[in-house]
């Protein structure tokens, strides 16, 4: 067979080809713009010559401050497809981890969005390795700024090549992009995609059986572009010419409802937190969500409550994936085989609610206490991966070794499988309660009062105990109207019948928020501060 | 990422541990076999054991002399699964084509069908390299035959080692497999089959645009497993997890129609012969054929008269995809566009009469007398393929370099392409006519007489002319009941409007066969010399 290299850039050439007339619909701050993948092409061809001119080489990093939109999409393309790393900057992490993270890939370029561009202009003395900043604007004129070199992306592409090609001079195994973790603890940890990873994840995208994407799909991306390459749908979506909603900056679910019915989308990904906003706006308003035949939910795992609300409710098939920045990111996604096609209505938001089972191409154990974990959905295991999208370490980091050994990467979230083979994510390995030599699952606990009607939101949390070594404490938020009518007894009656008696929280707390990463998942190790000033039991 | 090469043996592991329950139903010589993945798995395992012992080595081919059924299918694994490579032998081809195949892969070990036997049995003396032969049987003792040594498939499995494990010493671009072209000059020319383009070649099957095979698949593969790979369906079907009914020997028209509605079959792909053979039998019986999503047709181009049927009378998606023995197969695949879904009955059997547009992974260009053709479906030229799952090169062969360019794979098809980038196979480069310095596309007028009710086939051919260097004559085989009802005549004014005036054949023969390949295909250099003969211009 041909020595031909798995490469990022002639995905988009192949969208330029065969999907010219299919569309990039993308909100940015001040207007909405429509797009052909034909001219997505030529504006990254532009790209990739104006990269070259700004002195962008083989390997240097291309960081970016941005939203989902187009332009961000065009350099998804331009900086692999010319050789260089497209570096995503998480944009919600604290300005100290954003200084760490651009010095420590040493970013040589920032694309950043108008309204980061103040965000960079208080840390720019701290960014040596930056040599020019490009803004991404719609307006005419550059915003106020003490950046420099500073240049308008839309002028520079004025300039560009639209004839210049995706480069063949790179191995497929060299790196395309890279992601640091949104780190709970330390400082972020940076994965490098390497072309053939995405290359070999986005047809896992594509298969019928995972998220089955297609030139028919009209996708919406919720998932940031900065987070997990927006869990790998642009390029996906890109290769295989669906048309692609990007519903921009600072979104609302009020917005996501409505381009969900203007431009008939088809299946758009999220995490659980842009799930419950848009369950709310579409109880509140009118809106045919008809085209929608599927939402992929990952991050974090998805309340019953909420599955049920979307597949019982709206109509709308829910589905559960799940992954992790070092897994770029798809590892399993949830649907149901086609013998249990006739489970009753409780048996199928059962396994919904689980994570699914291996996307081909992956290898997984699940070690416990005792080694491999018998697959009886109920010993409790880490999860470990391998496979050519499962990253090999972290960049230019000694904690590498801590999460990759003997070729598996320890995710560090605890499943247990079923016979089937799907697992479900019973909590992170940091957030398990260990009570009394046994494990206490956080996250089983939480999707209970979740499921509760009275319960926005929940989050439980282990403290210390002299006896049993730790146990769980809940931590809840109501949802309106509900203050006056529930305690907690309420809730410790109606988690009785579903759990062992060791595992019922010591004390419910009710909070007005629970502190969140972020990507919207909780932040537990803060709410595990909280709770433990609560009692006064801070070391 | 992780250095994980794409082995074809973790397909099945992956079969095995996840669609454990799924079933491969298999027709015999003597009788239905149904097992599960999980014993296809074991049972694969004890025959990678049973080959080690046979001194079996890393890159020793094992030949297979079979038709489509389970004991087939495990050798598809084991034989790569252990390290070897798996080279299925046509066995409709010549014995002198035979006896050439073995020698020159250099076969160290036979697994033979019952039936297939006295035909080895015949040519055994001149095979030197072949140091043992299996026979796959149902009974309990050996058939009579000369083979020595000679094995029984199932007694050797019995003490095979059921825990023996799938390799990973391997490099994914070692080989996995190979077979030989069905030549219809020369002799057969061997293509390697790497395990990186044959694992490829799978996810670009499972993609929801081209045959999107699923677990909820139950595939029937009427092309032969002796034949690419039986287009590389066994392969995928069994890592995503489909159910497989396999039709065995001498299968008929009515054991497909039996088989469809029995094991309730969703897709089956085969050549055109096989669903004309079909469609006769559904419009005898009375069938339930509602189970099926879709016939895949390959090989060669289905007549418009065929792919209605089954669309418009039997309500039976006929999808077309496009592919060489050189190529794994897959390379294009015929699906409507989403802006095409509105095109009327016409427009939408006009598309499903193409080819399709490039699967991804691959690139392409179309050659014509100056240079690439312009995409307006009406240039033709020679369709070149490039692409990790497109051979390199013939096994040890010096031909290598007529079809191997420049790292271009010239397929000697003749193509034009419409501004969707959608291909149409016009014919053979050899098989065109060259009329007075213009193209004939000999297919093009095959399929307009084929859409005629009066013609069962039609195969055109050139023949020499003095003025115009060549002229078409058109060779036709007449549907039951038509010989006193139609003339040249009635086939000369029927194609006139649809064809230039110097598209139109010289003349029509009546003929009761046209000669076929090996594997269904029209032998038209066979057929160029009988109308040769015929006119008396032999040389």
């Amino acid at each position: 067979m041909m020595q031909v290299p798995l490469l990022v850039g002639s995905m988009l050439e192949h969208a330029e080809t065969f999907f010219s007339k299919k569309e990039v619909i993308s909100q940015t701050h001040d207007k909405l713009h429509r797009l052909t993948y034909k001219e997505i092409g030529s504006r990254t061809r532009r790209l990739m010559s104006i990269l070259a001119q700004l002195g962008i080489q083989k390997g240097d990093r291309v960081g970016t401050l941005a939203w989902n939109h187009h332009r961000h999409l065009e350099i998804y393309f331009a900086a692999p497809g010319m050789g260089a790393v497209l570096h995503t900057i998480n944009i919600r992490l604290s300005p100290e981890h954003i200084i760490y993270i651009i010095n420590h890939a040493e970013d040589k370029v920032l694309f950043i969005d108008e309204d980061i561009l103040p965000l960079i202009d208080k840390i720019k003395d701290q960014l040596p390795t930056v040599e020019a900043f490009i803004v991404m604007t719609d307006k005419n004129e550059l915003p106020a700024s003490s950046l420099a070199p500073l240049y308008s992306y839309e002028e520079l592409l004025s300039t560009g090549d639209e004839t210049y090609p995706f480069t063949t001079q790179i191995d497929e195994n060299d790196p395309a992009g890279m992601c640091y973790t949104s780190a709970t603890t330390g400082k972020p940890k940076g994965v490098l995609y390497t072309h053939r990873g995405i290359v070999l994840h986005s047809l896992a995208l594509g298969l019928a059986d995972s998220a089955g994407i297609s030139e028919k799909d009209v996708m919406m991306a919720v998932v940031p572009q900065f987070h997990v390459n927006a869990w790998g749908t642009p390029f996906a979506c890109t290769w295989f010419g669906s048309n692609q909603v990007m519903p921009g900056p600072r979104f609302t679910p009020k917005r996501l409802a409505a381009f969900i019915e203007a431009y008939s989308v088809t299946i758009t990904a999220g995490v659980p937190t842009i799930w419950l906003g848009l369950a709310r706006e579409l109880e509140q308003g009118d809106y045919d969500t008809s085209s929608l035949r599927a939402i992929l939910c990952g991050g974090a795992a998805a309340p019953l409550g909420l599955i049920k609300t979307f597949e019982k409710r709206f109509g709308i098939p829910f589905y559960h994936a799940y992954g992790a920045t070092e897994t770029t990111p798809l590892v399993t996604f949830s649907r149901l085989k086609s013998y249990q096609q006739n489970l009753d209505e409780e048996g199928i938001l059962k396994e919904r609610s689980r994570q699914g089972i291996l996307v081909p191409g992956l290898k997984m154990k699940v070690v416990g206490n005792n080694g491999e974990v018998a697959w009886n959905d109920e010993e409790m295991g880490e999860l470990l991966l391998q496979g050519p999208w499962i990253a090999d370490g972290y960049y230019n980091d000694e904690r590498s070794e801590q999460a990759f050994i003997d070729g598996w990467f320890h995710t560090g979230d605890v499943v247990t499988v079923d016979e089937e083979g799907t697992i479900k994510i019973v909590d992170r390995t940091k957030d398990l309660v260990k009570s009394g030599g046994e494990w206490i699952s956080s996250v089983d606990i939480e999707n209970a009062l979740m499921a509760h009607e009275a319960i926005f939101e929940a989050s439980v949390v282990a403290i210390p105990h002299p006896e049993w070594q730790e146990r769980p404490i809940a931590c809840i938020v109501l949802n309106d109207g509900y203050e006056d009518k529930v305690s907690k007894e309420t809730f410790i009656t109606y988690l009785e019948p579903q759990f062992p008696k060791f595992w019922l929280p010591d004390d419910i707390l009710f909070l007005q928020e629970i502190p969140k990463t972020s990507v919207g998942k909780f932040l537990k190790r803060q709410l595990r501060e909280q709770v433990k000033a609560h009692y006064q039991l801070n070391e």
